[in-house]
């Protein structure tokens, strides 16, 4: 009998909590509001903090990760928040309603601060982004964040780089004090996007090997060291086909594909996950940002020998244009001639560019079959030579 | 030194009829008005029609296609249109305005007349879609179609199947009159988009060999069976990646592919022109239609075994949802179990979608492998699981 063992489930979609009796009556255990302290895989039990144990033929480690804070004074501070989980959004969103706040600090430059400031900004909230380093998004290019840089600035977002932050105070009238290299700023409201942590503890305890990454290793099948034990989402590594190695990608859609994989091994139908290319999205007022395969950065550290192209091309052919422009980078590898990652940010039509490259990084097409990859052509959704072949012909004169 | 012979050469994109002055600067002679009336491969000498010759050592055949008509009475009267070209559009338009038209009827359910419904829609002019056939586009499935026929609706364009055209004549008040098995239609302007066709005499003269589909036959490099004779654009065949066969699909953007690859080649730097894969898209009204590959009854016509799936899924996650719907259609080899084709319609998203299946057509990936891409997730473009995955899946499962 399957049991799963958490916090709360939630069905996200209707933002309904379903009840462990809900649960119960499709024939699956749910253990709320339990921990597990401890997992002995020579006897197959799990430990619950209850003192009770559970025998288990198959475990799956599902733990996630969590939203990492800063470690300043005060980062534990009323109104200092994470962004990780429907709780935490329906902190935020009662906080900035209660406590009528005006002023939002956004700390760390990654996308989910990004998304969150069309969110804040939407409410009328005066929002201010600042970074350790020079630049948001850092996955993305020079080129590319001047882009969302200036998209911050049209809506009103204060962009401030370099910036050390020393400690968040609670200021004589309530607001909060968030004090900086640079100064005091205040706020009402504190988010910080700093990336996550994992609690590898109970990984440690069950003695699952960890990977380079130090995420959980698995294989293919989602099964990690210890025969019996599966690891899947932000708690394990995932093949990258582009790098060739096992990396650490905590996404969530790379964690429904595990789930499944995972479910579908255990279940008797083995399959193996084939990776993925590092794709990824995020919207950005009314930009499009998005990207998949390896910045020149990290394929150098992996070994190959990038080159690269970056264009700035229209989204639509050029008799539709009525202004909206595309800035397209794709980087391949001088020795194999292979495509190894391409980003692209626009008003319009930069997924759909980084949709076609992902599946070609994923299919490890040479950038000069890029140049001439048949796409849907037609001029509302592209020229006739797309942004694609324009960017891909650039590498490939120059190689 | 390089000679271009034909009608007029026109700048598309600003509108500019380029002078023969102009190009002769640029080193290329260019003869207007002129036609080639025969080939002499054996002395290389084209003949022109005012009894001069020109000796070649490589000549390009861009013959290009017509636009049909049908073969019916009256089909060559003033106020009846086909659409090819700029010449044909700017004509169209001056007619539309002066002789102030009021109601279109478009005879023909291609893509030319599809994205045609919009422009006269736009100006007032009261439009209908007559086809012999049942349905518009017929390349796309019948559930999708229906999507399309109820836009052509909501639109305000009456759209009328099976219907025998018999014949054109001119109304007593200066109208037209399109003849029918239905009844007499009047109309101030009659556009015919029933497909194209090719002139192959010089063809035949000069002895270039004609492929199975009666389109010039040429190589990976775009070289005909004549040594020093290279074709180019909708006078000759291409290759079908994923029929693995030479088709003929007279598009622009391949047209575009293939003058580049005989110029490269021409150029002395040999480059092989990898094919297509029957990717395409056109817009009508708000809905983007696109499909890539091959349809279920191509394949099976191909030797194939095809099965599909068709959902209805969403083009961005399901918590962003306004309710735009995104029809996916895959098609898919039970003998191999590789993606052979794939149809989206929708308001929002489809282009996106077959952006990224056009690569997977032309990678050859296996329909397994489809359901697992890793695509760049974000909910205001798509679901964690992708329409895409969720077809691919649900063959999958089926296979």
């Amino acid at each position: 009998m399957p049991y799963y063992i958490g916090d709360v489930i939630k069905d996200y979609n209707k933002l309904v909590i379903r009840t462990p009796e809900a649960f119960g009556k499709t024939g699956i255990n749910v253990k709320i509001k339990t921990r597990v302290d401890d997992i002995d895989p020579q006897k197959g039990l799990v430990r619950l903090s209850d003192d009770s144990s559970i025998p288990y033929d198959i475990l799956v480690m599902a733990t996630g990760a969590n939203a990492a804070r800063l470690d300043i004074p005060g980062a534990d501070l009323a109104g200092v928040f994470v962004l990780r989980n429907l709780t935490d959004a329906l902190r935020i969103k009662s906080y900035l309603t209660e406590k009528k706040c005006r002023k939002a600090v956004l700390i760390g430059g990654g996308f989910i601060v990004m998304e969150m400031c069309e969110a804040l900004r939407n409410l009328g909230i005066e929002t201010t982004v600042m970074v350790r380093g020079c630049r948001p998004v850092t996955r993305w290019d020079v080129g590319l964040t001047d882009v969302i840089i200036d998209e911050l600035k049209k809506n009103e977002v204060s962009f401030i780089p370099e910036t050390k932050f020393l400690a968040i105070e609670r200021g004589t009238s309530g607001h909060l004090v968030l004090k900086t290299d640079k100064g005091d700023v205040d706020a009402d409201v504190i988010l910080m996007g700093v990336g996550i942590r994992r609690d590898n503890t109970l990984t440690r305890a069950a003695g699952i090997e960890l990977g380079e990454s130090g995420a959980i290793k698995v294989d293919f099948r989602q099964q990690t060291s210890i025969p019996g034990i599966y690891a899947v989402g932000d708690c394990c590594e995932v093949f990258h086909k582009v790098a060739r190695r096992w990396v650490y990608l905590p996404l969530g859609d790379i964690a429904n594909k595990q789930g499944r994989v995972a479910g579908q091994n255990i279940g008797g139908h083995p399959v193996e996950f084939p990776g993925v290319v590092g794709a990824q999205s995020f919207k950005v007022f009314s930009l499009e940002v998005g990207a998949a395969g390896l910045t020149e950065k990290e394929a150098a550290g992996y070994g190959f020998q990038p080159t690269s192209a970056m264009i700035q091309g229209l989204p639509v052919g050029r008799p539709m244009s009525s202004g909206e422009k595309l800035w397209l980078k794709l980087v391949a590898d001088k020795t194999t001639g292979k495509l190894l990652g391409g980003q692209c940010v626009g008003a319009k039509g930069a997924i759909q560019r980084i949709y076609a490259l992902s599946v070609a990084l994923w299919s490890g097409l040479s950038i000069e079959e890029v140049g001439y990859l048949d796409l849907p052509y037609a001029p509302p959704f592209g020229g006739a030579w797309d942004a694609i072949h324009v960017a891909a012909q650039e590498i490939t004169k120059a190689m």
